[in-house]
This record gives structure tokens, sequence and C-alpha cells, in this order.
């Protein structure tokens, strides 16, 4: 995989240039898209273009000219942009999103738009799992986290309304970042449901999206420099534990052994009943906002939506304002409960995802272990590092206060260090 | 002024169809518009059109087949939406934002695009003030208040970021109605600040605005029916109290005496120096968002983009994510600040804008009055029905807390009652 943080500081050394990034990410493109299909749109010569034309002041940039994926759901007036939907086929907005324009403010250089599922939400798009083609990579951001697993990117954008950063950084092995709600602008990105949908980052490892977090919103977010203070975790199985594989369980459990081993207080908690009102909560604010939010596409272009998002959105007619407002407030009673939990400083650990990626690609996985996360809006970090018996990555994550991102991500980064084998620390 | 109530009862009724009031706001267009400009694009024989082809539908769904005009900030699949802006010249997005869907839904017939100033800040388009062709309508929603003033439509939607549909309101002797912050969907609509952003509606008097956000949200929002109880209201001054006009200062004089007259319990409240604060982070937060939300037109279109809006992100350029966050903080102190103020069920008057309409077009006022309560993202409703010696409109608003919009729609009746000559009650 092409690590953020390094190629970050070789470019910063005059080691290496941001035009010879774009070849290594042009070389892998080559041997992998092709089997992998991250990408919905690639253009390797106009990020050719921008390296060699702007190579100084790339290089003197906080992403220093670090190639970066944009997951097909947010905007871009240079490439089209089609949400993963036939609705938008051949679309070309008029404008970038503000997260693209961020990006470019910053250094980075855009290489393509990647593939997300239909609209966001869980039809599949044609991205494979770079571990096992046979297996999904999760999704809806599919072809960010796939991208940067192939070692096709070294950082790449996503969403998450459900669990759609989280889950596929856990099926592809890689970190995932979904910040506090609202800390990556979401303008000009396509909405789902506007008081979940959460802009997120990939990269190799913890300290790579950390990296390209600081860089991006000029907040104080890296992880690399500072010592790693042993943090205080509290292991979360949740109400649905049962649904976490075998594996998973073991998973979450050699984590917490392993955090503890490296001087972290773990211990577990149970969540109050609060917290499953408010897992049941996700599923109305979701449809009650999609079915506006994407009113023109169910109310115009009905048959050309997959059923399964039809469906959804025909259920989410019935909901009455007074569920509506009943699923707010049981998310900020939620969010008033977890302050009360882990408001010293507590970090949360539970399974990403319920197991490894599920074989075949007609579907991208359940969101089980991530709605109530992004519910309460509370930054959530993938820590990679673990595999099941057919050597699938098995991701769990990490999760903070609202606007603490960067004790979650310090936190994030000491689990994945205490994972690693002796040898490689 | 079409008054949207009585038409609703009369097509309730079977008195009058959808058809026939299009013809009453074709008839104003041909009388008004040359002069008044309010429109961006009209669409009289799509309203027509489908005003034949659903009568009895509309008529029965909860808007009626009332015309709407859209502020031209919204996007829309079938008319073309150049956000005020040369950079939008032509445009014409590939789906409709979800409040246009929401009030196609409810049975509104969409009559037209209305001018907004330059992407919804201060740069005047070319609308006239009804009421004076030499005065500003105020702005940015100025075409959809103009129109409703000038008898061309009985329902209009703004938005406001600053003070952009009460203030136009206030010049233009008519109804507004800014909600609680979110109330109305944004997305569809071209972002200024995402925190700010606030869509609104615009009508003839207080119960047509009322009847109208009822209809478009399906909630219990309409004061026509319920009797009134007299409210208790905390007379609000503010700190900039002298840059208020004598006629200002004056009306609200009138209108505190009026509703107490009319029973209403009136007291002078001074807001503490939490709010004096928060008036400050207004413009932080507004030109922090700005700076990003209109990143890809300041960064690639800078050309295209007026003085004044170049001149306000060139200086938000330099604002950082410390003085955000302290803006943010200071904006949540005086929420928690103004819910104990008037947690009781209180609501405050004080005026809309410093004066009546400034005579010029060059200018759109001043959102001195407006940008505290925007920013508190609570109900504020324009209540017409005072004018300065040159006959203009004056008009004061009603704040309410934070969702409870319907208190704050029934005391800006009762207030709007309590004005009326003793003749007209």
């Amino acid at each position: 995989m092409l690590q953020a943080l390094d190629l970050a500081h070789q470019i910063e050394n005059g080691a290496l240039t941001p035009a010879q990034v774009v070849e290594r990410c042009a070389q892998a493109v080559a041997a992998h898209e092709t089997q992998v299909t991250a990408f919905a749109v690639i253009d390797l010569e106009a990020a050719r273009r921008q390296a060699r034309a702007s190579a100084a002041a790339l290089a003197a940039a906080p992403l220093r000219g670090l190639p970066v994926g944009i997951k097909d759901i947010f905007d871009t007036a240079d490439w089209p942009t089609a949400y993963g939907s036939p609705i938008y086929a051949g679309h070309r907005p008029r404008s970038d999103a503000a997260l693209v324009t961020e990006i470019r403010r910053v250094g980075g250089l855009i290489l393509g738009k990647t593939v997300t599922t239909e609209l966001a939400f869980m039809s599949p798009g044609p991205t494979r799992n770079p571990h096992d083609l046979d297996h999904t990579p999760g999704g809806s951001s599919s072809g960010s986290a796939a991208a940067v697993a192939a070692g096709m990117l070294p950082i790449s954008v996503g969403s998450q309304t459900g669990g759609s950063v989280i889950r596929p950084a856990a099926f592809c092995g890689i970190a995932g970042f979904k910040p506090s709600y609202g800390l990556l602008p979401t303008i000009g990105m396509k909405c789902f449901a506007w008081h979940l949908d959460t802009a997120g980052l990939f990269a190799a490892r913890v300290a790579d999206v950390a990296f390209a977090a600081a860089a991006i919103t000029g907040r104080p977010l890296r992880v690399d420099a500072a010592p790693l203070h042993a943090p205080r975790i509290a292991v979360v199985r949740t109400a649905r534990w049962n649904e976490a594989s075998t594996a998973m369980q073991g998973a979450l459990e050699t984590a917490a052994r392993a955090a503890a081993a490296a001087g972290a207080s773990v211990f577990d908690v149970e969540l109050p009943p609060v917290f499953e009102r408010a897992f049941d909560a996700h599923a109305v604010i979701q449809g009650y906002e999609a079915y506006r939010a994407l009113g023109f596409e169910y109310d115009r272009c009905r048959d050309l939506l997959s059923a399964q998002l039809r469906g959804l959105l025909e259920e989410a007619a019935g909901l009455s304002s007074d569920d509506y407002d009943a699923a707010r407030r049981s998310a900020h009673q939620a969010r008033r409960a977890l302050a009360e939990l882990i408001g010293d400083g507590t970090v949360l650990l539970t399974p990403s995802a319920p197991g490894s990626a599920p074989s075949g690609l007609s579907s991208t996985g359940a969101p089980t272990f991530n709605r109530l996360w992004t519910l309460l809006g509370t930054p959530c970090v993938n820590v990679p590092g673990l595999v099941d018996t057919a050597r699938l990555p098995l991701g769990v994550q990490i999760i903070g206060s609202f606007g603490d991102d960067r004790s979650t991500l310090q936190a994030a980064m000491f689990l994945e260090a205490a994972l690693k084998p002796d040898a490689e620390r």
C-alpha cells in the first residue's frame, strides 16, 4: 500500500516528487484496476500535468501533492459525477464539492472518482475486494477503500450515512476515519440524509488518515509526532453482539487484550436502553430525510432506482413528522447519555462490521455496528491489523466523544501499534 | 394581494379553481412585472397546463393548487437556476431541490423562479419595491417578497443566512416566516453558510404564511382556526437600538402598546452580553463557511463575483478553525441563554429592519436586526401593518423558541390583528 505519511515525508525531504508518486499510482492502477474496478473515472494525465506544472508549490503544501481519490458522490466540475445511479449517467456538475476544493487548496491532486453504490445506499457497484476478488469491498464507499487497499491511491474520500466509511475500511484492511459530524464539509455531496451524511477519509494506516485529516482541515489531528499515551478503552459489545461472527468476537477480545498488554486501561461497559432506541431511530431519520432528499429521483425517475432503494423510499413515505421528531429526540437523549458515559476522555472499542467481507458482490455487508455511531455523530476510526482464518481483514473501531477527533485518532493508533507483532513495531 | 388562505378556502369550497388563481396571477404579472421585475424565470403556461390537467387532485391537496414562486437559489430541473450569478448563467440543474419536490407533493404549482441577489448575498438584482419603485425590496429574497407584495403570487419561497426573509418581508409589507433552522429542507439550495442557511416563506398575512408552512411541512402550524390567546411578549431593543430609525423605534413602541391593549402581557428585556458575542459570531461563521461553500466560485471564477462578495471571501480566507470554533461556542452559549430567557413560552418583539426600505436599488438594506436570530435558529415572523410617514411599510418581528414555530406564528397573528384599525378586525 502507499503510505501517505511516509510519501509526504519523502516529498518534504526532496527524496520524492509528487510526479513520482503519481507514477507509483499509475503502476498500481495498471496492475490492479482491471480486476478491482475501484474507479468510476480515472484521470492520470490531469494528475501528471498538475504534478509537473506545480511541483514546488505542491511539495510545500500541507498535502504535499499526494494523489487523492474522490468518491463519485461528490460533485466535480472537471469530471462526470454519476452518484452511482443511471439517473445521473454523464452528469457533469457546474462546480466542485466544498471538500474537493479544500483538498485542492491544501495541495492534493485529484486522480479520479471512485465507485460508489447507487446514491451511496446499498446497491453495489462493480468494485471487488483486493484481498479476495470474490468478496465485496464493502460500501457505499467501495472504490475509495479498494483503491487504497490495492495500493492505487494513498488517500481517498468517502462518506457514511449508515456504515459506509468504517465498514469498507474494515473489509479492505485499511484505516478509515469517519470524523465528528460536520468536521469535513458535505456541500456538493449528493445528500441521502442530512443529519447523518458524514464525509470521511481512507488511508493505509491510522497515522496516514490522521495526516490527511490534519492537512485537509488545518486542525491539529496528526498523531505521528506526539508520544502515544495509553488510553482508557471501554469495550462495547452492544445489544447486537450475537450478530458478530465468531471470528469478529474473537478479534474484539484480541484487540482488547493487546491494548491492555500495551498499557491501556481496558474495561467492559454495557450500553443502557437509550442506545437501543437510538439504534432504531437511525432508520427513521434516514428514511424520513431520504424520502425528501431523493424526492426528485423517487417522484420523477422511479424506474431508474434499484428495487432496494425504491423499497426504502416507498416505506419511508409513510413516516410522519411525529415519527421523525420522536427519533430525533431519541438521538439527542443518546448523545447526552454518551457524553456522560465517556465524557472523561474514554474511548469505546467495538466491531467495525459483523465479520470479514462476505463473499459475493451482491451485497456490501451490514451496517449493524455503524449506524448508532453515525447517528450520534461521534468520531470513529477503523483499526486494521487483524485477519480471519481465510486471511481476510477483520476491523475493529475506536469511537470517541463528539468533537474529540484527535484523542480518537490517538487511541486508534495506540491500538494499531498494540496489534502489530513485536517485530514490526 | 392574493391571500393564500382565502384562495385555498374558495378552492376547497368549489368557488374557485386552481386555473382561475393562475389567471389572477397572470393578470397581476401583466400589470406589474415590467416595473417590479420579481421573476428570473416565469412560466405561466406550465402552471396553466398543470392546473387544467390535475384540477381535482390539486384542489384536494394541502396547498390546493396554489401558485408558488421559488427563489432562484433553489435548484429546479424544469427551469434554469442561475443563483443570481453570471457564473451560473443558463445553468439547468439535473434535479429539483427537496423543498421544490415537497411543494409539488402537496399540490403547489410552481409558477416561476424569483430574483435573488448574487448567490443570496448582498449584490442586488433588478427587483423594485412595489410600494415605491425607487426603493429596494430588500434582499436576498428580493423577487419572492416583491412578487407577493405586488399581488403576482399568493406564496413564495425564500432563504435567510443573514436577514434575507424577514427584511424583504418588512420592506414589502407582507408576512415573512423564517422557521426554526432545518424545518424546511435546504437540500438542493445553493449553500452560502450551512449552519445559517434557512429556507423560509412569504405570503400576504401571517395566517397565509402559516397556512403555507402547515401544508408544506405537514405539521400543525395553521393559526386561523385556533382561538388566539394573548401571548407574553418581551420587547427587545438590542444593543443596536440606536441603528433603528426614529420611525422604526416608534413602530416598535406602537406595536408593543397595541399588543398590550389587546390583552398581551408586554414587558421589556435587556439581552445579556452573551448575545452581543453571538452577534459578532455570526459574521465569523458566515465567512468561514462561505469561503468553503463558495470555494469553487472563489478559486476558479473570481472575476465573475461582485467586488462585495469577493471582498467578503478574501477576508474570510484569513479566519482560522480556532476563530470558527470560538464563534460556534458563542452561538451555543447564546442558544442556551435564550432558552432560559424565553423557555416559558414568551416570545420576543424586535424590529425586522433598521427602518423602511432605503431608497435606491444599490443596496438591499442591513441585516442588523436579523443576524442574531438566524444564528440562534429561532423562528421569526415579520408582522406587517405599520407604515412610515411616506407610507412605506415598517416591519416588526415576533421571535419564538427554537422548535416552537406554532406559538411564534400565533403570537405574530395576535400582534397583526392588534395592529389593525378597529374597523378592519
